[in-house]
């Protein structure tokens, strides 16, 4: 099927979609998990295809993260019916206003209608962002990596049995046939077919969905996140928090990757950063060097996302200078300031203009989950309609329904 | 000066403006109204130079659109009084979560930043748009029409002076010198110096915006608005509201532009309506024109934002037709049923995907003074962060402010 097709079956669908009551949706959320389980073996067939014809192509990380196993679609299984748990965001009254002339105005969440999701090569994306779509009353289109292609079909049939099942039209979750570039410029351009675009992948799917789309797309991800260790910091809980911001999953958006050091503190500091993470290759500015020993830090390492054990280090003369150090260097993810000085905290916590901010706690806590959002389908580093982690209320629009006796203006 | 200086200028002076008070917000917004109302005469010698050159290239329409005389210009003083007087969304605490870990996590409203906007030539916008944006602490960059530039520059500069008076930075004011197309292409790709582009004017103008923009755009306007005349509708409340909604001001863009009438009310309905509203053109469907004289309704004309005395006439078999004709055709600005049946109302309320839906009212009501919104920056008619009437709540972001005492993950 074309993808233009594809398109119009989901547009098709999503009437129904945003029409079904939450216990239709949920009913169908926890039949797909469980279809998701009952097909395992033709889903695990279709991975070792694609895990076949990726070898040698693709880096054995890359590998990993495709690769499924019984436990991995047990979690994936397992993740949508934590979807299924979550109170359904649609027809959630967001404003009641009552005005002098009898009009009853009530602003409410509704369905955004057609959600695609452009992504790379993990499986799990392919239900998390189904459910989370469906769940949120809209129809969900997913395009895929070529990679993951034959997983993602069979992973895409089982939900599909399982719409099916609880009455649901299947055609409100479709995962694009096309894997050609041509299908991902097709859902960029679908205006009036694409209510909203995620790209979920690396900085060079973001910027191409950003430079070409027509449709509303949010930007999710890229993470250049920085702690700011205080003149005034607790310096045994900065040494905590660099370390679980920088090593506890440095593949993640949420993961630290530049240090700013106060000055009066980094005498004392960086050596024991230094003996804190050995692992963690140290790029460093001049002054930092002249402390520690590491690599000398070039231009980029300043406005490179590494995902990796590496961090650049900066000694920096004041809260000012690593408030505007941040402001030119950050991508709006996550940042944080280490201080006992509560004044120096709130400069810090109202200058930086990131999604997240945090005073005395790890970057890593940026996440749907860890805010108390159930889920989500992505970190927005956009300003527009959702700012850090989305959930299912970010994935709704809204309409003004208004009810009268007549009233004219 | 050049577009980009100038967007240079207004980007530094964007964190004065986010962190100026309320207090200081009010006082610079009076400071611009009384310094509109001081240079009245200088504004209207540039606005009679503008007259002057748009003479015989514009339409008169046009030309009254672009005319100032004192009473306009008190009155835009006025309307940034009015907005000195509204709260201030920044600061406010949209949500509070304390996690079990001992998190806590306010969702803040915050600036954005930077708001561009593309206008055409009602001198009035630019003071309107300038008090809105600084009031919701973003800089503000005006890019208005050619042929009002020697008033909107007059205008500006009384504003600047108002904002210089109050201590609050000049540039956060600009206007765009450059009045070529070039300017307003870069003003779309402005990436990382516009955090928000707003284009308030014609559908082509909008058009442009969303296919070129590469910088966050909130599409405003274009209405073409539908009346339902249900089978069990009251015919007076009917005639009142189409009269109404059609009538009042066309040239609008919640005015209506489309009539469907269900066949059951069609033959005692359109005499009526032909007799109340004798001024209006009707293009009539052939069913319609098998019932009353009109001209006969060309395929485009369901389709067309008349903003004129023409209405768009058609007769639907029933309201699944009238819910699907609107589907089809609506802009996705307001639409209305007019009936007595609560269940016909209900289905259409929830089924038309507009940002406004009205039962048994006219569709001019969807504005955000009419909102209880105090004022508004357009009408958005896309989903993505604002739908509807935009006031000052909407022309924020926000941000997660998360305070700990050492918390690692």
């Amino acid at each position: 099927m074309t993808t233009f097709e594809q398109l119009e079956r989901a547009s098709a669908a999503k009437a129904a979609m945003a029409a079904a009551s939450t216990e239709q949706k949920n009913r169908a959320l926890l039949a797909m998990a469980d279809a998701l389980e009952a097909r395992c073996a033709s889903i695990l067939s279709a991975n070792a295809l694609d895990l076949e014809s990726a070898q040698g192509h693709i880096s054995d990380v890359m590998l990993d993260r495709l690769s499924l196993n019984e436990n991995r679609i047990a979690s994936m299984a397992e993740g949508i019916r934590q979807v299924a748990a979550l109170p359904d965001p649609v027809g959630q009254v967001l404003r009641i206003v009552d005005r002098p002339n009898g009009l009853h105005i009530e602003k409410t969440a509704v369905p955004m209608g057609v959600i695609a999701i452009i992504y790379e090569s993990r499986p799990n994306v392919t239900s998390d962002a189904a459910a989370l779509a469906l769940k949120a009353g809209s129809a969900c289109v997913l395009r895929g990596g070529k990679e993951a292609h034959r997983s993602a079909a069979a992973i895409v049939e089982a939900l599909r049995l399982g719409l099916e099942r609880s009455g649901l039209p299947q055609d409100a979750l479709q995962l694009v046939e096309d894997t050609t570039r041509q299908s991902a410029n097709e859902l960029m351009t679908a205006v009036g077919l694409v209510d909203l675009l995620i790209p979920r992948g690396g900085a060079g799917l973001i910027r191409a969905c950003v430079e070409n789309a027509t449709v509303n797309v949010i930007e999710t991800g890229t993470g250049i996140c920085h702690v700011y260790v205080d003149a005034e910091a607790d310096p045994d809980m900065a040494l905590d928090i660099v370390e679980n911001a920088k090593t506890s999953r440095p593949s993640v958006c949420n993961a630290e990757e530049v240090l700013l050091v106060h000055r009066d503190i980094a005498e004392e500091f960086l050596p024991r950063l230094k003996a804190r993470i050995p692992q963690v290759e140290l790029r460093l500015c001049p002054r930092a060097a002249a402390i520690i020993p590491g690599t000398p830090a070039g231009d980029i390492d300043f406005d490179t996302e590494f995902l990796d054990y590496i961090l650049a280090v900066k000694v920096v003369d004041s809260l000012e200078d690593a408030i505007v150090h941040i402001g030119e260097h950050s991508t709006g993810h996550s940042d944080a300031i280490i201080t006992r000085d509560a004044r120096a905290a709130q400069v810090f916590l109202r200058s930086v203009d990131s999604a997240a901010v945090y005073w005395n706690a790890s970057t890593r806590f940026t996440d749907g989950g860890e805010f108390g959002l159930g889920c989500e389908m992505g970190i927005s580093t956009q300003k527009l309609h959702a700012r850090g982690p989305m959930g299912l209320e970010e994935l709704c629009t809204y309409k003004y329904i208004i009810t009268g006796n007549g009233q004219i203006r």
